[in-house]
């Protein structure tokens, strides 16, 4: 049984992690590490899982003593800890931004504040895991991608890198509010969040620069990307209305089995209707699907921010660094309703 | 044209208050009071208000030049002003919580601090209009109620007088998110509260030591209350479930009369069947209805929070002391969906 | 006092015609007719109307005698009704889509019916009201626009006058779900629908011939337009989020004042930051907001798909036709929260 | 490895059984049977489900070759095949209410059809598992409880057999639209249900027999029961806010603790605060709660009524009456958010 840290208990990604964690076969809760709310009773802090109810957090990175430690924090945070685990020889998967950037000049651009750790940054592998699999099993760090990159990308990769597409890419995307963490604001109040969509991250959202260095990383000539997310008023789940340009020569019909092809490998990508937020939820899962409306091909694809999107693919990444099997603690199936 | 001010104009209850008085044919908005948010202008601060887009908020209460004031502040605030609005001449419709109860003893009890102006809050009137409008007529205070003891009370009123009810009665409330206001709480974070009910104001709720006084009020016999508010994932509307239990001789089926009877002269309380919330919604309008659970008697009422237990009783309240009609600005009709 | 009659109020456009008028103070309600519920009492059809209860539906056109008459049906039922109304001297305000496309043979292949009434087909005026609000003052048949063309066009069409729009423009709406009406389906079902964002209307959606006419009546060149409906989990409002290619001399930081200007005659049209769904809600207005997404220009526009979108400019036409005050019963403003 | 058959595969019970077989580990499905959509790909009725996508349904219930069928289907179709069923060695739980009543009468009385099959209805076993699980273990045929009584039971069981409570006890229960099932109605109409609480269900609801005999089963004197269900805009969970009569000589200080006492052997009920809904979602996990309000005592009772008010509690006594492990498929933890 490996044995698996996690950083950041208290906030969503971090509970999430929790949650699954509790039903993984093969990698074990070592240490729950909440700087926020060190020494609670995760009976007080997680009450929706009793099965952790008599353990008690810790304060700091150096109390971790693991195979692997995932890091759920605030942007920041983790290049502030990831030298010491890897030095202790312990793996990480971080789940927050701090990784996901090619170079510490785009990181400070975007996220203004220098980058604490530029030797790790260019060590660090993108973890879109179905691209990057062969990569992470043998990366000691993997940047778990955004919500939003890894529903754009799952969707775009497979037709950029067959020269289908040219032009803009427009990417309309509905997100749930857990996206926006547990810190209370006044966009995810409940009376002025319930009963509107509100597009927000404008003129520029952090995970366009994401999205834009992981197709270089893929070698896919990327075009331009118009990316505007918008929160509706469901709690997970992320749907990503793409309008491609498609390229000259391209055939918008067999982009359906382009996308099945591209997946067909993996047990966690699918291609058919268009989807419901709930199939993904609390789950690894994507949905993809490919049509039109009147000429114009429309793709959309789906996936729980917190799953697949977030805590999930990290398990799915964990996995793969441990040598475990891609899908441990990840059989659950989503909703039907 | 009558001039009103109202104070507290960035909270949800002020600016349902604006909503409502920019439609109000007699009575004007002389000036808009934000201590939050003063020099504001108004299309900053209410965009959905295109009618105030040219006004600008004022710092405090000294500003006011009006025939009356409504006060839609945090408890203790408004008792700080009165006096002083008084003294001018200004009467007054306080939204808040210092002139609902009798005495400042019970005050210092429920909200933990002493009353500021005990002078004058044995003076105020309480505002249930339906049942207090001939002191409300000749008041200079009105002490508007609460949206819970709104909606309890339009119910229980007439069964109580008639000495229908005897032993507990158990009211099992349903609140929508606006009533807890624009500050922003773990209780109402959108992830946290659009997939649930929560219980909350356990042991005690502020609400019940004014229900029970508004009761001695009426020279009811007040039976023991259980009074447990839910909030639910709706944004305007409370629901309430009254389980009453009957006095030995009484007559349950009489009731839905009893209550159209007492609300024969009121345009805005209605009896019929179970309620949905969006017939109140924006609105004066309170719904009733009596059915039973078995054999035993069941009561529900319906209103919106922010209207007739806010927003709009108050403007129904300032209607009567400034010899308006008592409809006026309060025609509008809820919604069907 | 004129006099308006409601065919189809049992549907939600009907119900919310209704609810309107009955705070209209220039236009009364004459007759209600429902071919689904003929002798209806309104207190047990429209319980939230409790100003109607008296009154009673009627079953057939033939019984409407009235200045104006709403038609608020299903497609297909109001061409049988216009012929007799017209003939009779009546106006007729349709709120369905009989009249809204320009010929008989594209109505054919739209709504897979041929038209009954070519003849008033091309006499209709298309009553997007703040464009066409000449021919709207003396027409006695007015097509009321569909919620979507609605929303869309009053962004669009000032800015294709003034030629500043090219290439493609990708309309991505998200509709509440009383926009799919009353009747019961699988995509409107509470838990099909309340967790999840659903594209529809796929390969092609009935409003898209209904926008192209539109913008050929206006005598603009008709960019090619991708139009994509999704229902979101709120019951009323529409947001569309408008992706535009702007004409290579065109001036995006220029496109804010342009549709100011365009609305500044309008009470109802407003332009500002990204609209909240609520501020429309049961209104005639209507909001947009120009941004953009790294150096591309993004338009919201925002209404209520049976305020503006439907009921509200039934009326605010309808006023026209009588000579009454434009915003005559449309004065109520719409929600903070 | 066990093997199972579901009939009655296209309701939101059959779906969430499939979704949990799909992850257990010892208990295979063997059939899925659907009346309605017999020789439909499983791809095409459970999208969500892409692990059953090559399976596809069966008619009828002569089909069946398994060790155990869960029947999930409309009142009166499971009295019809598990004779049949039980004859060829199949053991059944039934997840409809066919089996829950102790006489063919009450069932005629409740559900207004004679029980076609009440040889087999005395000898089912009440599976509310914590109370039942001996009788289960050795059953062929296992009455599955309804999600209301589970919640209800749960919590005043152990109260009632230690002689805590006495004279009416008022459950005022709040349920999710998907325990309204599959078939459209207005009252699960997304624009109708979304923005209210609607009781239902009076004045009296089939599942107060049910409770009432299970109270029987237990020996346990009865009090007056007064149940009151609300359907609340949430998709999945119930929330029983429950307001007892403690008898004379009761202890409600204990309460917590005697319920912590009775379901200290159980690894899916649970004691503490007032639950959120969200920790039950797609578990069989319960959540209790024992507060005041003011001196009276107050219940909370919390669950999923697809999960441990339905499917997941099928699985439980499915796990039983095959010798599985109690928990065996039913490990996964509810959300957080």
């Amino acid at each position: 049984m490996a044995r698996a840290a996690v950083l950041g208990a208290s906030g969503y990604l971090g509970g999430e992690l929790l949650r699954l964690l509790t039903n993984h076969p093969r990698l074990a809760i070592a240490q729950v590490v909440s700087s926020g709310h060190p020494g609670t009773s995760l009976a007080a802090l997680h009450p929706e899982l009793p099965a952790l109810a008599g353990l008690t957090t810790v304060a700091g990175a150096d109390a971790v003593d693991a195979d692997l430690a995932f890091l759920a924090q605030p942007p920041g945070e983790a290049m502030k800890v990831v030298p010491g685990l890897l030095e202790r020889g312990i793996k990480v998967v971080d789940l927050g931004p701090d990784y996901r950037l090619p170079s510490p000049e785009l990181y400070a651009a975007t996220y203004g504040m220098p980058h604490a750790d530029p030797a790790h940054l260019s060590e660090a592998v993108y973890g879109l895991t179905e691209w990057f699999s062969e990569p992470v099993r043998s990366a000691r760090l993997v940047a778990n991608p955004g919500c939003y990159p890894t529903a754009t990308l799952l969707a775009l990769a497979p037709l950029l890198a067959a020269g289908e597409l040219a032009g803009p890419v427009i990417v309309d995307a509905k997100s749930g509010t857990s996206g926006a963490g547990a810190a209370l604001t006044a966009a995810t109040h409940h009376p002025e969040a319930a009963l509107t969509v509100q597009p927000y991250g404008l003129p520029s959202h952090r995970h366009l620069p994401e999205m834009r260095s992981a197709l270089e990383r893929l070698d896919t000539p990327a075009p331009p990307l118009v990316f505007v997310p918008h929160l509706v008023p469901v709690v997970r789940g992320i749907l990503c209305s793409i309008y491609p340009t498609p390229a000259p020569a391209a055939h918008p019909d067999s982009w359906a089995d382009a996308l099945r092809a591209a997946y067909a490998g993996s047990p966690f990508v699918h291609v058919g209707g268009p989807p419901r937020l709930g199939w993904a939820t609390g789950t690894n899962h994507a949905f993809l699907s490919v049509t039109r409306s009147g000429e114009a091909p429309v793709l959309f694809s789906a996936l729980d921010n917190l799953g697949k999107g977030g805590a999930a693919q990290a398990i799915q990444n964990a996995n793969l660094m441990l040598g475990l099997p891609a899908d441990a603690g990840l059989t659950a199936a989503g909703f039907g309703v």
